[in-house]
């Protein structure tokens, strides 16, 4: 038998950090013996475990010693993260450590540094004159850059519950399905709003067409005309669909106040040849030829908007980040100093952009498809909220909410 | 070869009946050759086919004549509509025909006359003394009845594409998805709705349990208050849920303003033991316990409940019509003056009620499942409008625009 | 401030009771102190922790208190529970304990005392002569029967994790999703059905329609056929459906070998005809009329037949049992004994079948909608597995499964 | 009143072209009046109507006679097409004529020429030189080039419905649901497949990898073993799940014959950088890294292989098309030659597939969720089959079929 001890801190009983990390132990075929346990008293203590583990095999020991890490599991011997140079340009050393959705510590020189910025599914780059650690992917790499190996001196932080009630996210922090009431958590998000804009945090929008389709643009324009918006994430087809219906009243040849097709995908691309020839989005803003709408909104109120490519793109609208791996550098980018972003009725992009968010940003779904929603909010535990419903009502009642509380201010 | 010859009249073309007709030829391999053909020159005038169609077995022909009536199709050869005695309570003759859902006339004595009430997926039984027709299910029939077998003497109108444009029913007709906006139809109905309550037309409502759950019960209420329902169908538990919200002003133990779960079914539990206790929902809204809700505003407004059971229910609540047999008769019969039915966020229910329409009740149905709403409107062309979206924000709409243009008037 | 001091006992951190019970304090808004803990330092050893629970209001400490309870807090005063008589046939006594999915003790004359059988969702009624309790539903309650009210000397213990890894049902405990493999659990299942049947334990199934629609009741036969299935749980249109196809060779008029329709509805009810003709399935088994199919293979084998009613039936076919509550009645006399329940395919059915289990009922659901699987093993925690997929691979496949390994016997 | 007269010819009944005319007529408002009709007496007869079509506006007469002309509707007095310069590179002319998916001529300089390649959604480049005309995207168009705009001489043919039943695309041409059987359909299939293979058509498979997470990706590996592939559209994270796969046994960490969860994403991550490493899937493949799975077998029986990127991949793996105006051109000339095209598993790129198919190209999809396959096959009316299933059941039973009777040959 092969035994290594570890340490758990915090509250590593209702935040769930000792059952996962039992859990784990027990899934993999190892046992256990708890050799110290302090749970502590009242609620805002902390707790301590000391547990010893063993494992038949060194490697399935190694193996799980990984895995209990990524629960937050601290390894008493503390070396330092063992690091290996870059064999090539775009290349991970073999055996390069891959990164969770939670904080992360590295040491170094006998220190431990923060990962920043982080995100899941990365590698962690050190740079050991700076002092500093940050994730990388595999387009951020050079040959010969010093890439954490093994799993030795890295140490996880979960996200832990607060310990009192004044976050929204972690009180609510599930999934509203399709029969249950949202009226009041709209309420609530329109408060959490008005809280961030105050305290100048930065929200971003993830859009999907059918918020066009719906006619809820209107809605999510009054929001950013109400300065609730910092950063516009969408595709191409978001962008074109919004100027289809800015120009032609239609969305793909459907008018929404009829809802009787004529003619598909003509105007889409009519909508499109007009942004082409006036240069771009801006161009037909200030060509006045755009002059409501969404986009049309992001530009007179100087929001970012990041449109980004995909295979089935008619155009593309002169401005979107057509190469993928550019996309995700510029996305990246700008999702940075982000605090709270709602991913709205796109799957794919909500999924691009949740991959891409620090631990700690607060996230809202909302789709009609319960299993877009689940999937969307998985990777941020205790900081998610999803709502399974129509985008237009919900955009609707939120966006009536904030007008509304901003008139009685 | 054998063969037939057939005849149709009506809009024959743009109603699809002539491409359905020859459509079924093809599928059944056999062959056409079309005779005399007069195809109405205006919108408003009527076309005529006569058709010779030939198959290589008698069983072929027949079987297929049959389908081809089923279009509207008439054989010249006019005979009487054959009948056999049903051999025992709750049998039919072997070989019974089975009915559309269209409007259909039997040939006895010479004369047509029509099948009324008409269902779809029933025998006909025909009173010759009183040379009347009528569908019947299996629990209609008594020994000796006597019943129409083979498809000589039957002859069916398919319902028919108006020739104008009042109808909102054939000029939507359609599914609207998830996707796609919603606000236009909405109010197109809440028109229709005051023409019918003007019109002394019956208003049928089919409610699901998520009504009460999303918090739209209020919304229903609101409709109910105003006249414009005239029947409710329901299960056991949409009672259940009602009078849960009603006393506890939680569902199913969660409470509508804040979505936290304090005690799953108990409230609801304890909601249906108060009604057993008062005797029923009217016993309690006059003992001033039931003061509120979906139901309460039923039995203050005397729309008539239609309660039934299933085998997931508890209780039941006083009222409902455990037997589902029971159940199908008297819905049914409550059915059968209804000329407006709404199916609300409830799977089984509409599709229950669905198959017992005249095929001129013009149905909406909504619900946040798309496959949902397919099959409840399928059997319904030409008279139905379906929504992929949230019950909760269609009643409030809904609810919202006929309160307004009630103030208005 | 008001305070009850709480015990918990067994493997109160791994199986989750201690972490849930704390989150329930918090998210009442209480608080705790841990006055002692002891954690089990080996896997199989047990834990123990005592902890005082302190809320504002009398009120909201109760409430509490009964939550902790059904998590399988013991509360430290033991007094016996307290017992109320109905006040009227079908009526239960203001504030009746309702039951968890969970074993259950009540104490009467200062004994605990098993509640047998459990049910989730029921009253508990005591016999103090014969020192016995059992769960109780509206319909088996007569007036002056003694009922358990409040929660005061009711103890549950929630199903722990075994400590083994022999129990396929823990190990996997999980939905396989749409795009995950089910090869191997496929296989796992059916070395499961092979040990049952050897243990002599029961097997019962609960066969939705699409079984046969899918072509897949040939092999449910075979499973019968093989001796792998002790009762047959279905409603009204399942039978008509196998009927349909035995007869006809067609299932609602398709005929699974050309996936061409040929006239709807119209076998369909020939089949029913001609069972209620025959005066039964088993007298048309025994008319030789019916001669494959699964309910002839129910007849041949001697499988136990549950057939149950809805308002969508045709029919009914004779044998169903068309009243719900009448239904609910049987079913949970054929259930009690079933150690292990297939629910595949139905999702009413599976839901009204899975809320009449016992806690340790074995429970597999097979469903190709994500949504059904997930509420039909909900309430089976640690016992349950579920599998998005078509049930007729699954159905081939498993049977396949069992009877090559039979050969090899 | 405006009116003008248009002309109608071929199986214009039974492939529903004049009813739809007809339709549209009316949903526009507009009048017709049938100036003169032949109906082909017997099957194999073409048809011809001459008809009157008046609009109260001129505007609405043109924008009707455009929607007839989509639906196969010749305008009598016959123009040449209207042309105009493109105003800039990748600008259409204002009032560019849009394509359908359907076969379109357009008459230049007095001939009829067939627009080749077709696409649906483009813009029609005309090259009067070499008297040719070719549908083109926005990338496509440089200044300068003559595109048509308006409709006039623009001449589209609807596929008509085959008066032979040999077609099995034509004799289905249906979705097969979730409760529907599908044995008979694959082995058709896998006649089709056998077939395609002898006459030298081309067949296409997109692939999602949801084939490799379920395990199907052996039988897809079969299927190219033994011929029957030609091209492998797929994204970056296709090949990844297979090159995981292959080179660890798992698929994002899970462990097909065991279904546990053993460490997300990173063996998923080392493989691309296995990949990365060895500077493709050819170069891991010919230094023997990769020994099995899909792509192993692509290069081994020299399958082309079109990989594409989405803004969700990691890597990308070498040989990634990651600009997807790029990948929209590669995707488009790989395509121009395939009969057959078989989409699995992958929504988004089957749509992206789907909308650049010749109107000709037989298409299957496969996936679990109905929605998916309706909007896949919806633009290839007569041409398709869509199957709502499971793909790992469907590709081994396709996959043993085929292999069978390759056997038995």
């Amino acid at each position: 038998m092969f035994s290594e001890t570890i340490e758990l801190r915090g509250h590593i009983i209702d935040s769930l950090i000792l059952p996962k990390v039992l859990d784990q132990i027990l899934t993999h075929g190892a046992n256990f013996k708890i050799s110290e346990i302090n749970i502590g008293k009242k609620r805002a203590d902390q707790s301590f475990a000391r547990i010893e583990v063993s494992a038949e095999t060194s490697e399935g020991l190694d193996e799980l010693v990984l895995r209990l890490r990524q629960h937050g599991a601290e390894v008493i011997e503390r070396g330092n993260a063992q690091l290996a140079g870059a064999p090539a340009d775009g290349v991970f050393p073999r055996d390069f450590y891959v990164t969770t959705n939670q904080q992360t510590f590295v040491r170094i020189g006998g220190n431990e540094v923060e990962v920043r910025p982080a995100m899941i599914n990365s590698a962690i780059a050190v740079d050991r004159r700076k002092n500093s650690a940050r994730a990388v992917k595999f387009f951020d790499v050079n040959k010969g850059d010093e890439i954490v190996v093994g799993h030795q001196g890295v140490h996880v932080v979960p996200v832990q519950r607060s310990t009192t009630h004044t976050d929204l996210f972690q009180f609510i922090n599930t999934i509203i399905d399709a029969d249950e009431p949202k009226a009041a958590i709209i309420r609530e998000l329109g408060e959490e709003l008005r809280r961030v804009r105050t305290a100048k945090g930065k929200i971003a929008i993830v859009a999907g067409p059918a918020i066009v389709r719906t006619g809820a643009g209107q809605h999510l324009a009054r929001l950013i005309e109400a300065g609730y918006v910092d950063r516009l994430f969408a595709g191409n087809s978001f962008a074109a669909h919004d100027v289809e219906r800015a120009l032609f009243g239609t969305s793909l040849g459907m008018n929404p106040d009829l809802a009787v097709t004529r003619g598909g995908h003509e105007n889409y691309l009519r909508a499109i040849n007009t942004i082409r020839e006036a240069g771009g989005i801006t161009g037909a803003v200030h060509q006045k030829l755009l002059t409501r709408g969404v986009m049309y909104a992001c530009v007179c109120h100087h929001v970012d908007i990041v449109l980004t490519g995909a295979i089935r793109d008619e155009g593309p609208i002169p401005g979107v980040t057509t190469d993928v791996i550019e996309a995700q550098k510029v996305m990246r980018e700008k999702l940075a100093d982000v605090t709270h972003v709602m991913l709205l009725a796109t799957v794919q992009h909500s999924l691009a952009v949740a991959s891409m968010l620090a631990p700690t940003t607060k996230t809202v779904c909302v789709d009609i498809d319960p299993s877009a929603v689940e999937r969307a909010v998985e990777h941020q535990p205790l900081q998610s909220i999803g709502l399974v419903t129509d985008v237009e009502p919900f955009l609707r009642e939120l966006s009536d909410y904030v007008s509304e509380s901003s008139v009685q201010e």
